[in-house]
């Protein structure tokens, strides 16, 4: 008997081995690429232990893959196998809203989770771009987080407890529903951020937060991006925490006109901070940011009206999407798109993406959540000549390596997956990784669970663009 | 040449096994003994990494420990070996502000820190009752917390990266600057709480916050504790998050009373909430707090000077100690002293409490950090009759068991350590186990790191009381 009809003998009509299916699962959102034997659509805790275990006797490898909304290719199997498609088990179980807690499984949309909250009050803080998307599940997988992380923090801080199947098909609970505990190994912050490689997380309690009353946006312009970012480091400095803090350049303000051009945005690299609280405190905290920019930007603005706030962060959430307007014979590629830098170096890593931008000769947009020292570089190419790729690929590897000389990070909320690994020894530094892949080699010891991933595997690192 | 000698070639007159030594070394604050073979004060990364290896090559226990505040017996070498007192590895080595991190070594006092940081107009959150004395590192190691964290976050939540001294002596850093990253395992959280059985923090990057503008008190007098505990749950399903939120039950007010009779504490079960933020919000967010309860309470009031808020919380500080007042005759004994539960579970827990303390005929007195659901439970006996001690350990047990049942945690926020090992497998499932014990013997394989903590050693615990 062959692994499909085993699986077969689990989940039915849910198992695929057709060449259309692993083509469909042989990509996510980014440039990784790698093919599965067959795909499995799971719809219980029972089934995905059952195929793990499967996979175990076989020693074949299972990715576990969400909306396939990740840019490091954390989702695509590398080493083929089993894809373990989670999108199926998509029920809210609980709202347990007096422990201002849910429990979820792993396949909810983010915004779906939020459109159930809302209305009680409460809301899930994490909101990636993709929240319109992307799943519960991946969101844990790789510590998303998006643009309220300045204030709220990124997903490792509304994980209660998570229900895991670990790579021998036991089923584990990482926590409970208590707010706080100081017992055993933080095994819940263990498995987020771990992409698949250590287990499958296959229900999730997350804490949820009260809705603020009330939400203010300044919108400050400057002459330089530079200029934004000693800004941005002014006003951390200066003890303000906004709820959002965002940067976009030149370039992505005129992109978001071209897209709408009645989008109230001046001209200039722009910051958007975003306050929220109660009513008086939304409208104090904006007036002292007000004036703290005054001191430096060609022009502020404060917005209060909810309707004009949703207008700019819709045209915000569209960046990446809006900026194949800026020229239509090149496309946007998700490379060295997600570094992340202390606030203080924000000036300079803006500085030496422009500088590496020049010398490549590769057009970069830049924008994202500043406030965290997270910037998001689009880089274009006409993606028909070969020569842009390669310069491409070292427009990419030079702002990576920026970011860690600055003392930063190649992923601050994307992921590593396969996109960055060959990165992870000169991030970590080879002891971190070295405690990573002992680790790796206790919970998973034949190495089935998205081999080829995060820079855990000896020799040279699988990834690569194209 | 033995071991002292080999010590004392790396550290000089700092390594000692004078018996006086030993046996100062063989407490911290719980009632678990272990005397060390010889007692160790490094005094930098390159020393402590030094003795690690020294002990790895020789296959003896390391035991680290900061000011020996610990609760549950963390720092007590319950295998002998070596005691390393990190109390002297206390600098601050930079204030980066503009990073809004701090970097400290583990020896440093809770409070020095804050101390540096208040003028700055920042501090450290995490603020324990022996904050004046307990330090850094024992704070990181039990994933300690205290009053604030109901909307601060515990220590977790403000770690950066951590400089780890492994079990084979090797140095690892597990994070950088950046606020948010999403490249590879969490070792930070991972060390976080581990005490001390991975690894020994030899140093510490802090994120820090700005020190609130305002902070308002809200003291709501009940005419049970049970009543009082309900109102806590009404109050987060309203969706307010105060900044502390404690309850003193009756008696601990009487005691609290008897220490200072011009303290202004209403009669009944009391419970404090404490918000903060600009005037504004501080001012709105106590009338809600206050409108909420006063449905409920036979008294409310809301305090705004500085000063008489700062008495109540020095009294609040001070109940662990206080207590003695209640009967001379008895102590107080630190066992059961620390369960949480999901918040909704707060009444049932403090009604179990209440019953347990009757049937085993120990007093107990309710107060802590309700709005976690984290209760300490004080119980006291006369040291001098063993029929009492063995009552208390039936009334801790049954504490314990209580929690756990309502799903809830035997310790918040002290730790495990050697004092509530024995709970380990019911806590987290005989699986969970399995994975922190797989870890374990990936990280320190020979078991010199901390052993017969966590109940990760096989066979039955090494703890117990006296």
């Amino acid at each position: 008997m062959n692994i499909i009809e085993k699986l077969r003998d689990i989940v039915g009509e849910r198992a695929s081995a057709s060449p259309a299916e692993r083509l469909c699962y042989s990509s996510d959102a980014s440039q990784v690429r790698g093919t599965p034997d067959c795909v499995v659509r799971p719809l219980s805790t029972a089934e995905v232990s059952s195929v793990v275990e499967l996979a175990a006797a076989e020693g074949v490898p299972v990715t576990a893959r969400g909306a396939g909304t990740g840019l490091a290719g954390g989702a695509v199997p590398l080493r083929g196998g089993i894809v373990l498609d989670l999108s199926g088990m998509d029920r809210i179980v609980e709202l347990d809203l007096s422990n201002l807690a849910v429990v979820v499984e792993p396949g909810v949309v983010q915004a779906r989770l939020n459109e159930r909250l809302r209305p009680r009050g409460f809301f899930f803080p994490p909101d990636p771009g993709s929240a319109a998307f992307c799943t519960i599940g991946g969101l844990i997988a790789n510590n998303g987080s998006g643009m309220r992380s300045v204030k709220y923090g990124t997903t490792r801080n509304y994980v209660l407890d998570l229900e895991v199947v670990l790579a021998d098909g036991s089923v584990v609970r990482t926590g409970s529903r208590t707010l706080k505990a100081a017992a055993g190994y933080d095994l819940t912050r263990l498995f987020i951020g771990s992409e698949g490689t250590l287990g499958i997380i296959t229900q999730a309690v997350l804490r949820v937060a009260p809705l603020p009353k009330a939400r203010r946006l300044v919108i400050a312009a400057f002459d330089s991006a530079e200029e934004a970012g000693r800004t941005v480091a002014a006003t951390f400095a200066a003890g303000i925490v906004p709820s959002a803090c965002e940067i976009l350049d030149r370039t992505t303000v005129a992109v978001l006109r071209r897209c709408d051009p009645t989008l109230r945005l001046p001209d200039g690299d722009v910051l958007l901070f975003e306050v929220d609280g109660s009513e008086g405190a939304a409208a104090e905290a904006a007036a002292e940011i007000a004036a703290l920019s005054s001191t430096t930007a060609a022009s502020v603005a404060v917005v209060a009206g909810a309707e004009e706030m949703e207008e700019i962060w819709a045209a915000r959430r569209l960046v990446g999407a809006a900026i194949s307007r800026l020229d239509p014979a090149k496309s946007r590629i998700y490379v060295g798109e997600d570094v992340g830098v202390p606030i203080k170096e924000i000036p300079a890593l803006i500085r030496e993406v422009s500088e590496i931008s020049d010398r490549f000769g590769i057009p970069a947009m830049k924008y994202g959540h500043i406030g965290d020292g997270n910037l998001h570089v689009a880089l274009f190419i006409d993606v028909l000549d070969d020569g842009e790729w390669a310069r491409l690929a070292g427009a990419a590897d030079a702002i990576h390596r920026a970011a860690i000389r600055l003392g930063g990070t190649v992923s601050s909320e994307h992921g590593i997956g396969a996109a960055r690994s060959e990165y992870m020894n000169e991030q970590l530094g080879s002891s971190a990784l070295s405690v990573m892949r002992a680790i790796k080699g206790a919970l998973d010891p034949r190495g089935i669970m998205n081999p080829g991933k995060l820079g855990l595997d000896d020799g040279p690192s699988p990834g690569g663009y194209g």
